[in-house]
């Protein structure tokens, strides 16, 4: 089958690829339509590696997906041939201790998507657990469900930050992540959302949203719009989105007292924290990893008009355009939030 | 000073009061503007009584109220005279166990306007502590800032719900309390949210509400509609708003697995739950009295316009005819929500 | 193989069963060795039924218990033969929905020992799945394990109850289940727990614990007790575990303000509930069905000590007498807590 | 009055002083007679300054502390002269936005003893709000009365980590907070607690309580001792109490899948965290500051045994020889835990 894949850092090609995973009782085999370029998928491409996970043999990109069942084992009964699916990308060990307890996300055994050595989801077809395989309302198009994976993660983080209705938001940084949180906070409870970034073109794209305020740091002083703007409390829910080294010493300085905030960006060495200032505020203090048991929710606050993924798509290529798809992804440029791929 | 006086069950008229409570450091005096007609107000004029609180001697009327400060006490600075404010209508001990708790609201020596023996609101002015007066944001309107009361416990509920992101709601009651908690669940981080009533003319006014999904029990079998409409799962959320005893045994048909009722109609007499039915789902009760806490994430979300009260205000009526406002609000007509009374 | 069998209502006898449950590379083998009788197994003995699970053809009993693994499947990397294990004795669909949410307890689908038309555990040898055999701690005897299954209901209600250091709780109840509720809320980080019941002989067990204060009804009002012993504030936690119908509109009262009440006894028919009482003490409600995730906790605690079991241990009889130990349960005799059987 | 004063960095006298707190209608006179020197106690006499808290002018030591009612202002009805209390030394404005939700602690305004330039209450009488001072039940010593203060620490950190019955703790630090802490998380519901240090003194004192075990750096790898006592799996909760930047980034080490930990030592500048090992983990990170409420908590815990505190108070001064318990305790020796001075 026709597969993009990752010959080596630098190198990729649309080539032929066997389809290696065995139908089961459990799973189905889904066509896969669109897919997601993220920018893990990118970093693989461009650096070979992140962080430990190192790309030491050719390896299919992409876990941003939907597509139509063709085939269903024998116990599925969920679904059918012809519907309409978005898949979790994440397969973990069913039995293991964190799965018990509802945080299969943290099963160290996951095996995921485009993750080295687990091939992605950018080929024909692929074979997954139908527990994983979550069918589309009639009205979320093929384009929208293979938005749900980077909701998801905006919306693990809404659901950690354990948000009460009226909370005022912040998060720090507006790339593609950033603005899934935000869209995510104001969704889950918030009542208006400061969205941080240096960018002019992502702020502009996030402030198209109700109830997203953009704050350039090129020119205002974040800190103080939000303090000014909420009489001098602060917000309830930071949520960090760069990953960025700078900002951690201070992100605590946009909280309210007993305020919450959620650790998203992804910083690869170790950063300062304020534990003091933290203290004075008795922040508490989440982290995501991924997500579990969000697609339900992120299925239905799609299809309810809450969430608006579809202005986020910024260009389809066609499959055959994939390795374009991948070098335009590389290229970063701050008006473009998702690219996707349509096979 | 002119108010509407509740003389004894049945007799309310418009007359002279004095003034009684005084000025203190600490307090404001605010020339009342606009005042909402509660079933409450109602229930003591038809009655004479709620439970064990009896009118024994003539009352002041009303407890949601706007209205704009035309005093400061010495040691007030979050207020200055001009300032639109509404006002919280229960007043507790500060230094009482409760309160430090932060739950002031369960105080028992609280103070609030219209149960007796305590004066209400429907008064030319009042005298009321500061920390219970909050400024209107300038786009929220004196009759918006009297409907925050209402819409307090409908967030009060909501708070209490826990909501996760993208949970399915239900309230069962499409009363004045019911519609706050269906829109403050809305608003609260629910995808949508089903109400349900007998009354056709009610069930239009929330319908009118992107989110809000009607069910009429004289046409449909509610707990099937929800059933259906969520593969079977049931809502994570149910709200009870209607005290009615019949719906006391069967509101854990709605729930999920693991999820979450809150009681907020207020049956007198003791109401059978089918407590076998509420354990095979371990669903989690949890009960309002009032609201702690909420009015400035009310006014948040009536600013940040995602909540919208004004199309909930049926009718004005001038202070000189309040005796006739409430004379109409006795007849509990389907299609009026919300009385105001205008000073 | 030898196995008690109730084979109709009122009958039991120790006679040979097949071994229906297959090895798969997921189980493991275990011969049995203690079994506690349960309220439930004696139950369903002389009324041949509970609820709706009716006892419509001969059916092994026993539920908890312990034993020693003889055989492991392929897969097994938990255990290995000769390990002393207990079990838990429901087994959900892993791949369920509310599996996957961490709440397994509450699958459906759950297939639980003695519960008909599922056999039980009271047979020489039984095949389970390894994820749901606990190995015990060095310093837990077989007897002790098989008193882990009663003790987790009683942790599980703990868990719920969501205990703040130093909270007071109140039991109602001192049956089995009663005072391992009071055994795990003082375990669970109470400061004193008040347990309530009309049996002297029950109380007097209970009250042999640190901490354990006994309220006989039949000689003090253990609503003014609590109160008195609050000063006036009531308790933080409140458990229910009797399902008797007088107990429920008046729980509330040994609550403080803002307390959790959590529901453990189970009443056939619906109970009343003072809703307006719960609601002017918002009083958050938890209930309990079975456990989820509590072995590991439950053998934790008995091993450090935390939590003696052995001295609830009444009556132990051999497996040849296993029809006797029955006819003994059924007599209910005030002053016997566990009856085990060792194979 | 006779008064413990701080003149300067360096130098402490006994001398007279005036007492200039007023008495009001809500406060209560007391004579102190145990008071606790507390490591910032210690801290300002050594260096004149923590952070930015700088002592500018002399200032009464002093902030742990028991003593008698001597006289009781015209409203307080929880107390009468001759009730032994302990204080709580942090007083906030009521009506403080974090007041009203139960945050008093985090209340900006707070009046703190012997924080500067706020005096202590190592002097003869005090004049205290009657809501912050808590009698002490017959069989608490006015010795313990001293040690509530920092076991309320313990405490806040043992609420904060929402702990589920059973659950394994790690402390990281065994001076006097570091075993306050380890002690709050046994009370508080966790089957055993590691405690580790690289004293061997303080981890002996520790290690004669139930449930605690040391682990001394200084031999053991304290990790590999966590995880191998807990088959591999980690901590539910740990808390960080040194306040020694070479631990925080490694603390999510100890810790399982969705653990949390809580933040009580307080490093002077920002530390480095491993946001990606957090995250790999969700680990829920919560900060103390002080306590709220807890006094009440920590007193019922004492009253009932289940917290001994007595055997941490290391020696006894009389108020005559208050600057040698000074000149004692800044030795820092690792054998004492806590110096008292009775009044």
């Amino acid at each position: 089958m026709k597969a993009l894949v990752l010959e080596k850092q630098g190198e990729i090609t649309l080539r032929d690829m066997p389809l290696t995973k065995p139908m089961t009782a459990d799973s189905v085999r889904i066509k896969v339509k669109n897919v997601g370029v993220c920018g893990s998928d990118v970093h693989y491409y461009t650096h070979g590696r992140i962080g430990h996970y190192v790309v030491n043999e050719p390896m299919i990109l992409g876990h941003e997906a939907a597509g139509v069942v063709v085939e269903v084992g024998a116990n599925v009964r969920n679904l059918k041939a012809g519907d309409r699916v978005c898949m979790e990308p994440g397969i973990p060990n069913d039995k293991s201790r964190t799965s018990k307890l509802g945080l299969y996300n943290l099963d160290p055994e996951v095996s995921f998507w485009a993750t080295p050595p687990v091939h992605g989801c950018l080929i024909e077809e692929v074979v997954h657990p139908a527990e994983y395989a979550f069918k589309l309302p009639d009205n979320v198009s093929l384009a929208e469900g293979a938005m749900i994976e980077p909701l998801a993660i905006g919306l693990q983080a809404a659901k950690k930050a354990r948000i009460v209705p009226g909370d005022v938001g912040v998060v720090i940084g507006a790339g593609t992540i950033g603005i899934m949180c935000a869209l995510s906070l104001m969704a889950g409870g918030c009542s208006r959302v400061f969205i941080i970034d240096a960018k002019r073109e992502k702020l502009d794209i996030a402030a198209s949203y109700d109830g997203l305020t953009p704050i350039d740091v090129t020119r205002e002083d974040p800190v103080k719009v939000v303090r000014d703007a909420t009489g001098g409390w602060g917000a309830e829910v930071v949520v960090e989105a760069t990953g960025a080294a700078a900002v951690y010493p201070g992100f605590v300085e946009y909280s309210c007292p007993g305020g919450k905030a959620v650790l998203v960006g992804i910083p690869i060495d170790p950063v300062l924290f304020d534990v003091a200032a933290i203290q004075a505020k008795e922040l508490d203090i989440a982290s995501v990893f991924r997500y579990a048991n969000i697609y339900p929710r992120a299925l239905e606050l799609v299809a309810s008009g809450k969430i608006d993924v579809k202005r986020l798509i910024s260009k389809v290529y066609p499959f055959e355009q994939a390795v374009e798809a991948f070098k335009d992804a590389a290229k970063l440029e701050p008006n473009i939030v998702k690219i996707q791929i349509e096979l």
